[in-house]
This record gives C-alpha cells, structure tokens and sequence, in this order.
C-alpha cells in the first residue's frame, strides 16, 4: 500500500466516524463549528470575545485542539465556555475518534452550539470532517493577503472566512478586497466577517450568523 | 500495518534520502538552512530582506515550498536571491524527495548558502530531515507568546528561533522575554533573534549568524 492509498483508508475511516458524530449532534440539535486557522490567528481571542454574547441566547461549549498545553481550554473556561482540551500529543489536526473520546470524557450539559478548536494549522485540519455544521476558516491580518490562494483547501470549504485583528491596520500590508476576491473564487456562498476583539469592531456580527445558522438548522431538523 | 508503523516508515525512508543530500551539500560546502513557521510569519520577507546583504559575501539561493502558488519564488526572484519554486499540491510539508527534485531541476550554480523555505506550517515540517545544517523556526509578534510550549517539536530542533515583525510592538501583546524563556527550556543552546524588516533591526545580526555557520561548516569539513 503506498501513501495515497493509506490516506485515503484514514480519511474513509474518518468519514465514517465524523457521520455518526453527525447523526448525534443533528439528534441533539447542536450546532458544531469547526474553527480553522494557521497559529496565532486568534481563534481562542474570538471565542473568549463570543462566549459572553452567546450565553445570552444560547448554551455554548468547547472541544479545543493542541499539540501541547492545556492553555486554550483554560482560557475559554475563564472567559465563562464550558471546554475540554484535547492535547493531541503531535497530531497536526483533530479527527472524528478524538473529538468523540472528548464528548464522553467532557461533561458538556446539552449544547446548542459545540466549537471545535482545531490545532493551529491551515493545511491538515481541512480534509478532516468531525461531524460540524461548518468549518470557518480564520486569517489575521497580519499574516497577509495572499494566504487564501496558498492555502485553497480550507477557504474552499470554510463557510465562513474571519479576518481578524483588524485593529492592526494601518500597521501592517493587508489588502481585504484581494482577499475577498480570492475566498470568493474558491467559494462564492462563503460569508466574510472582519472582526477586532480589541475594538469590538464585527464580533456581534459574527455571533448573529451563529445564531441564524442555529436557527436553520433546526428548522430544517424539524422540517426533516 | 497501523498508522503509528507506516509514519515510521515514511520517516525512515525520507531520513537516506536526506542523509544522501546531507552528504552532496558537505560535498559541496553549502550551508543549507531549513525555514519553518506559521503561514504569515514572514518567511518570504526576511529572505528578501536578506538577499542583498548576503550576496556582498557569498552566493545564495531558495527552494520554495507552497501548497499552491509560485508567489514566494517569484518575490524571492525579483529581490536578486535564485529561487526554485516546490508546488506540493496539497502536501503539508516538504520532504527529502521533494528537495532532490528540485535541486535536479533548478538550475542553480554552486551555492554556499541554499535556504529551503518550508511550507507554512508550524506542526508537520519539524519531523521531516531535508539534510539541512539548520532548522531556523519563525514566530511572529503578532502570533502570541505562547507558541514554543504549543509546537515544542519544531522549537526543539531548531537551532535558532527569529522573532519577526518587531515593528507591531506596542499594537500586540507580546512578552520577549516568555518566548526566551519557553524557547531556553526546549532547546538550551538555541539563538533567539528578533528582527523587523520593517525597522531593518536585527537583520544584519541574522545574516552575520548564518555566515558564521558557514565558516564553521567550511573549517569542519577542511579538518574532517
């Protein structure tokens, strides 16, 4: 067996795990997001900045993915998100098995939304499906403008692209409508938020397509 | 065979292939330094701010390694420094074969100094050998001063870690002194440099180091 074909035994594999984890959160009618980004991004700063304006509406928890360190999920717990950390222990992404060990040793009460913060990674973490709504890809922006053509697996599957830190224009080179342009090439139904958790600037806007994607999803659930 | 035996495997047979590249840069006294860090940490722009103060002294020149795009070559290429794009198409890093390639087909004359900018990813490029004399791990300001204790693999092994965009200080939190002291534990003999291509601080030093190393790889090999 040679590498293509083992990958695509994993990925099979995952798939099929990521399917019933799916059949589980559609029966529980949580909405699960899988978070997205290269490291330092800001995925914990914009959860930390969410948790306070979800827990208005919703019950929100967190499964949080990384190499080493349980910074993350502590972080999150002190900003009010019930989390569990996974330290994958050198893995470069999450996969289905892990987050399904996380959900029977978490002791998360009923969620109506589940994030799932992968490992900070931009390339592997986009061909593993872990049973989510939708994977959301995050970019700072000081990491660049050219990042979504360099990277096009995940901004191809990203519902939604976040730009962050937008606090720091004006200091660092970043052009929003090359990106716009570029996320709209690989996936022209994808939203784009800019947002800031200094300023304040898009977070609320961010937490209002939650909601709404938790709203249809359980319409839909309903409807099925 | 599982998963655990076939990365084993992978890594065996990458390890020749980058123990024979190991000895042709001996052969040829070329001192070859593997760059790794996030997407975004500025990889690109310290070796175009690099180029022009390393060419006064020795020939230089980069295999690219990108998912997609030929961007980074081509900005390697209009700053003076050779450059040979590595498409992977999807690969997270680059590896001992994909090197071999490149150098058969790059037309590069003899070099003292081969830079091999790795794929943007702080996890998967820190187990693959390419018969570098150095990994150089990049950290941006703006990624946050937790990161060494998060990606431990790659700020082990790497000889020297350069903080980057030292310009954005005062706009990020960013504690110098955390990174040190994280990046001392992992790898006590490891440099730290801290470097703006904006401001120009620290690059001279930067450069001075990797001439430094070639004068040490060039005495070593004079007496072995």
């Amino acid at each position: 067996m040679n590498r293509a074909e083992f990958r695509k035994r994993i990925l099979a594999a995952n798939d099929e795990e990521a399917a019933r984890l799916k059949r589980r959160f559609d029966e529980s009618g949580t909405l699960v997001v899988d978070l997205v980004s290269a490291p330092g991004s800001g995925k914990t700063s914009l959860l930390e900045h969410s948790a306070a304006r979800l827990a208005d509406h919703v019950r929100v928890g967190a499964i949080v993915g990384d190499i080493a360190t349980e910074l993350d999920a502590e972080r999150l717990a002190a900003a009010g998100m019930p989390s569990y950390q996974i330290v994958t222990g050198g893995a470069c992404h999450l996969d289905a098995r892990l987050v399904s060990e996380a959900l029977q040793h978490s002791r998360f009460s009923s969620l109506d939304v589940l994030f799932i913060e992968n490992v900070g990674n931009l390339v592997c973490p986009a061909s593993y499906a872990l049973g989510e709504d939708l994977k959301v890809a995050l970019l700072s922006v000081a990491e660049g403008d050219d990042k979504p053509f360099k990277y096009p697996a995940i901004f191809t599957k990203a519902a939604a692209t976040v730009i962050t830190k937008t606090d720091l224009d004006g200091h660092v080179s970043f052009d929003r409508a090359r990106v716009r342009n570029q996320v709209m090439t690989l996936n022209p139904s994808a939203e784009v938020f800019e947002t800031s958790v200094i300023s304040g600037q898009g977070v609320e806007k961010w937490c209002e397509f939650l909601i709404e994607n938790l709203e249809t999803k359980r319409r839909t659930l309903a409807h099925a």
